[in-house]
């Protein structure tokens, strides 16, 4: 039986974009795909209030982390670290041989902006790098107030991890002025995995012109060559494309606007039900997630437990990451999943609980 | 009206192959996956008579190039240029910092073991790179002659791009002592571009060990990590995937070497008709590709207007590459690709001849 999917990603893929992804191939040099790979930009750039380039990299998100550090990142970048998707940013500085420079606060909670104001003030970094929404412990951050201390230091590049938020809370690019924006298309774009997207600013591409061993599969030179045709530099996935060019037409449908506010009335519900039942949120008082909720796990029972039982009902959500395995649990509430889902997924675990 | 794919990449994908690409998704770390990367893994071992590791990365082909070049090379490498696509390996390798000599021979030439030999005298090179089919030209290299050659020298990596010929033509990985053989699923696998597969052998993991700078999304050290638990570090295309395994059950079913023959013969029904109608092959003789021919364009007919009459049939081939472009023309004869397939090809170009 397939278990509908409320971990934070892979997410539920409805099935219009299931079948976008058995279009009959097309050559990625044929004026077809031009088309199509022009159309998903716009959309996307829509999605993104930004009228900055939009990169589509047949890779995870990950590799579009390793093309913002190699292409933004000369000497040294400041890593703010709360969780591991954060921590990922420096582990690929580091082994793209950049100097990285942490802020590490404790998991759960978010990074604030006068930390990275202090740090910025000393005038030693590059870029700095971010999860706005992380994902191990379900922690928004304030892009808001973050992009204010950001303008005071145009030249440093700013670089955000949108992946598990992207499509599912508003990220207005070009106002808070973010460099590199990116996610993959398996979280709240509710895709399969396989390919991501990014928002690169001007600045960013200027920057990226002044480095030194790029690479060549995330060089962004290389990548505008193509893109300036309404290509990609080595063969893409066209699959993925028409399956992301659908769900825009979608989501552009649903409304943009309408889409957060679903994502954040799912998590509103999630959240009172925890409450309800005596939990309480592993991520900081104001910072909590639109698309995951980390749930401390008060009661102790076992995750794999939970969802030995949500298998037998046709669902799965998430343990905790890493060392927060079992004491935490995490429901993704992202993608093309609604509020009639939520309350199905968190009447089972009441059953569940009730035993 | 869907035009079926003679170019050489992306081929035509069968429905089953489709459909495939359309399976309900799972999470990336959930046990049916391991058993999925696992049998596919073990069913690309069969397919290329290796017990070596087999990565699977989400990305084109030229990101597994990109890879081998930051994995294997420590200072130096020599690259084998007899086409475009020979020919990125080098851009690959210098896009990386890596010192790049170059043996440079005419478009449309097969390199040859002796040019080889030469060069890896000097004891300068960490390894050579060459592209096994090259698809630019329809040349099929002597890869067993190369790599008699490749054995009087066994601290040099054999890197070798069989992009456009895996499952089309045998290639006997540890018989032939290849370090590195890889390809992207969009050619003779026959299906969506978006996914690439490569044999490492134990050698190449140990040159991995002694290499500064490998980056992350790329690194073989990390896909060894989560190989070792039949994963991938991050969330790889699971429809490719499943699509992928798919698909090597058929090409088991058909049986491997059977698959080689329907190449071989399909390769040579091409050449016989380009010969009996007064073309001749750009290919140099006795190096004809069984994957793709390249035919030089003797009568001088736009490849263009070919396509145009053949998109009314609903098919596409390809024009020459780069500056070859109206001086060739491109049939591929590979994947799922049938000799009945071919025949209705060639009877519509005769049709377009005729006019």
């Amino acid at each position: 039986m397939h278990k509908k999917l409320f971990i934070p990603g892979p997410t539920e893929v409805r099935k219009s974009n299931l079948e976008a992804m058995a279009t009959p191939m097309i050559g990625h040099r044929f004026p077809e795909f031009v088309d199509l790979f022009k159309e998903t930009v716009e959309k996307l750039q829509k999605l993104l209030y930004t009228n900055n380039i939009i990169f589509i990299s047949t890779s995870s998100s990950t590799g579009l982390m390793e093309a913002a550090m190699r292409n933004c990142v000369s000497k040294k970048v400041l890593s703010c670290i709360n969780g591991a998707f954060s921590q990922r940013w420096a582990d690929i500085a580091e082994a793209n041989g950049k100097v990285v420079d942490r802020i590490e606060i404790e998991w759960g909670k978010a990074v604030k902006p006068e930390m990275i104001d202090e740090k910025l003030r000393t005038g030693e970094y590059d870029a700095i790098s971010m999860a706005l929404n992380e994902t191990s412990t379900g922690v928004l951050s304030d892009i808001e107030r973050i992009a204010e201390v950001m303008k005071k230091y145009p030249d440093v590049m700013f670089l955000v991890d949108a992946v598990s938020c992207m499509s599912g809370t508003k990220i207005d690019v070009d106002k808070l002025g973010i460099d590199v924006c990116l996610a993959g298309v398996q979280k709240a774009f509710a895709l399969p995995p396989g390919l991501a997207v990014a928002s690169i600013s001007d600045k960013a591409m200027e920057k990226a012109k002044s480095i030194e061993n790029r690479g060549y599969y995330f060089d962004f030179l290389v990548m505008k060559k193509y893109y300036d045709k309404w290509q990609t530099p080595a063969t893409p996935s066209i699959s993925h494309i028409y399956a992301l060019n659908h769900q825009m037409s979608d989501i552009i449908e649903e409304g943009i606007e309408n889409r957060f506010d679903r994502h954040s009335k799912m998590a509103e519900y999630v959240r009172k039900w925890g409450n309800d039942r005596g939990f309480n949120m592993f991520s900081e008082e104001g910072y909590h997630s639109p698309t995951v909720s980390c749930i401390n796990n008060t009661k102790g029972f076992k995750v794999k437990d939970l969802n030995d039982f949500l298998a037998t009902k046709g669902a799965v959500i998430s343990n905790g990451y890493g060392t927060l395995k079992e004491k935490t649990f995490r429901i993704a509430h992202m993608g093309d999943t609604q509020m009639a889902d939520i309350e199905e997924l968190l009447s089972w675990i009441d059953e569940f609980l009730s035993k």
